[in-house]
């Protein structure tokens, strides 16, 4: 057997692309079908797939028939592929135009329709946070594992290349020793958001915005924080906040001893950022967590990073095309999800108990 | 009795006059005796007096000969107000031309130099930390009070122009209420630093630079805290941190239920700075606590104040010259360093017993 670089080159090429042509569907674009037509999914997430490569609209779930028809005339969506909430399941199971659904409900709504989507031999990539409890995580997990469909949790950032960049800076010893991380972000609420309602939102910016400084923190030591100390508080007593927490601070503990800084608000907007700082060295994002705009500085210089497509929903829904074509694992699994679920029930209960709560 | 308006104010002024001019020295500069030729005396006081106003050099308290007389040929300080440490106290006593010391000692010696200070009969500007405990604090205000002389702890950022103007936008409602604050102040140390020697410093980087996001928090919301969670770290083993702690995170419960989150560090530069968050803007200072070169931005807008003397230390040395002139309290007298104490104290006391510390 005598094989010249180029024929033993694509020799491996083929060998891998079996694997890949096996997989269905994978001479089309993955078509997705929306879970909720609220501002992430119309004003981010649907332009977000007609700017990406491998991935169409192909399906619609809403209580809002108009807004429904509207969105479907947009992205070409046949009258057919509207669903009600009460059936979409049933309905959907039969279309095979629709490889995967996009979650995009209140944050209590996540576990249902998860498990009820990948009960209709559906792949699920579910906006974050994952669900309201752990309890739930492990449901959708369990849901989506025993229909042999994919799950990811949309954490947008952990695809982004900016902070790519940084993760690699703070891993490499770049800015020597990880010392300190420190992360904000929270935005002032409008009243009447149902994210200001507990049943539906399961806790106040912690669950929304401050899941980010957490992941954040989690990113970029490459670690799992063993414990967390956490307080809340309400200053503004305009109604807004009878059900879930104005303003939290938390500090977490690594296993490497590593300890962070984060805060987290509905009462203020404090720009969304984070800094690592280390024993060589200084990295820091700010805005970190935007859709767009975001700058990355190491050592004080800013960077520029290659970005392939600058639109984070489209990379997204394209990592998740390429997993359920490639059957890869996505990069944000449910299990990712839990985690942070799982270090979120941490912090409520530091609040509640005011001391530290151990993470096993 | 009839008075126009100009000689009703000049009766005004008249009546100011007296208790001024009673008080000595009035009328020629106030004369500093510099405790402890250190890097802060030589590089920053001792310059920033010459710069000053109201204020001379008028002594040296040193145990190296040889520096305290480059020194003195430098800022023209007689060979006979060269003083060593063991009985500089009983020699300045019967010295007219000294009015005040500059304790520039290692922390755990500030007391100790600032009662044999007052026991001479001048007043002591005594840089931070103030001790390195309560108890020391108030020895050393009770030997000032019945001395009858004044006690003012080095604070410069309480009489720094920009940290003023802050201060008035937090406090004004400028950025809506105060919601959150954070802030952040830390440095790579040098092997060998008396800071690192525990009985010397009495802490690490809490002691020396953490008080700097201590103080900011406590002058951004005019209020102290109520209680404190701390947890404090070492990770590098390079033999630095055998007696103190290398990173230090701790949040703070003020009494309207305001949150702060604080981090500091000997591991590395953080930069100094801090943010206030209100329901309806931001204020950042970066640098905030450097000899120089401060900057502050109030939501988003880079701010320009009015400095009539740049120098820090030369507007420290005259605030308490003016003090003394005219028999006023100093703006950050013994009770304010003390108050500190009694916050780092709590601190500490949260990191060794792993929990939250109320302050009563």
């Amino acid at each position: 057997m005598s094989l010249s670089r180029r024929s033993f080159s694509a020799t491996l090429a083929g060998a891998a692309a079996p694997a890949l042509k096996a997989q269905q569907p994978s001479s089309r674009k993955i078509g997705y079908c929306i879970i909720g037509l609220g501002r992430i999914s119309m004003n981010e997430f649907m332009p977000g797939v007609e700017k990406s490569e491998h991935c169409r609209i192909t399906g619609l779930v809403s209580g809002h028939p108009e807004k429904a028809q509207k969105m479907a005339a947009k992205y070409g969506v046949p009258a057919t592929s509207i669903y009600s909430y009460e059936d979409f399941d049933r309905k959907m199971a039969s279309n095979p135009e629709i490889d995967a659904v996009y979650v995009a409900l209140p944050n209590s709504m996540h576990a249902e329709y998860t498990v009820r989507s990948a009960g209709a031999g559906k792949h699920v990539l579910c906006e974050k946070p994952m669900a309201t409890s752990v309890a739930e995580a492990q449901q959708m997990i369990a849901a989506c594992k025993s229909a042999g469909k994919k799950l990811m949790i949309a954490y947008r950032c952990q695809l982004e290349p900016n902070t790519l960049k940084a993760q690699q800076a703070a891993r490499s010893g770049q800015i020597g020793r990880v010392e300190l991380i420190d992360s904000s972000f929270g935005f002032t609420i409008a009243p009447g958001e149902w994210r200001l309602n507990k049943k539906l939102a399961g806790g106040g910016p912690l669950m929304d915005v401050g899941i980010y400084c957490l992941q954040a923190c989690r990113i970029m030591s490459g670690e799992d924080p063993v414990e967390v100390d956490a307080r809340w508080n309400v200053l503004d007593h305009d109604g807004r906040f009878a059900e879930v927490e104005e303003n939290l601070v938390w500090s977490m503990r690594f296993p490497s001893g590593l300890l962070t800084t984060c805060n987290t608000s509905y009462g203020t907007n404090t720009g969304g950022w984070f800094r690592v700082y280390g024993s060589k060295g200084m990295i820091e994002m700010q805005p970190a967590f935007s859709y767009d705009g975001l700058k990355l500085q190491i050592n004080g210089k800013e960077q520029t990073v290659e970005d392939h497509n600058p639109m984070q929903f489209a990379r997204e829904a394209d990592h998740f095309a390429e997993c359920i074509r490639q059957d890869k694992a996505p990069k944000t699994a449910g299990e990712e999800g839990q985690t942070d679920l799982r270090i979120m029930e941490a912090i409520y209960r530091s609040c509640r108990e005011q001391g530290p709560v151990k993470l096993a």
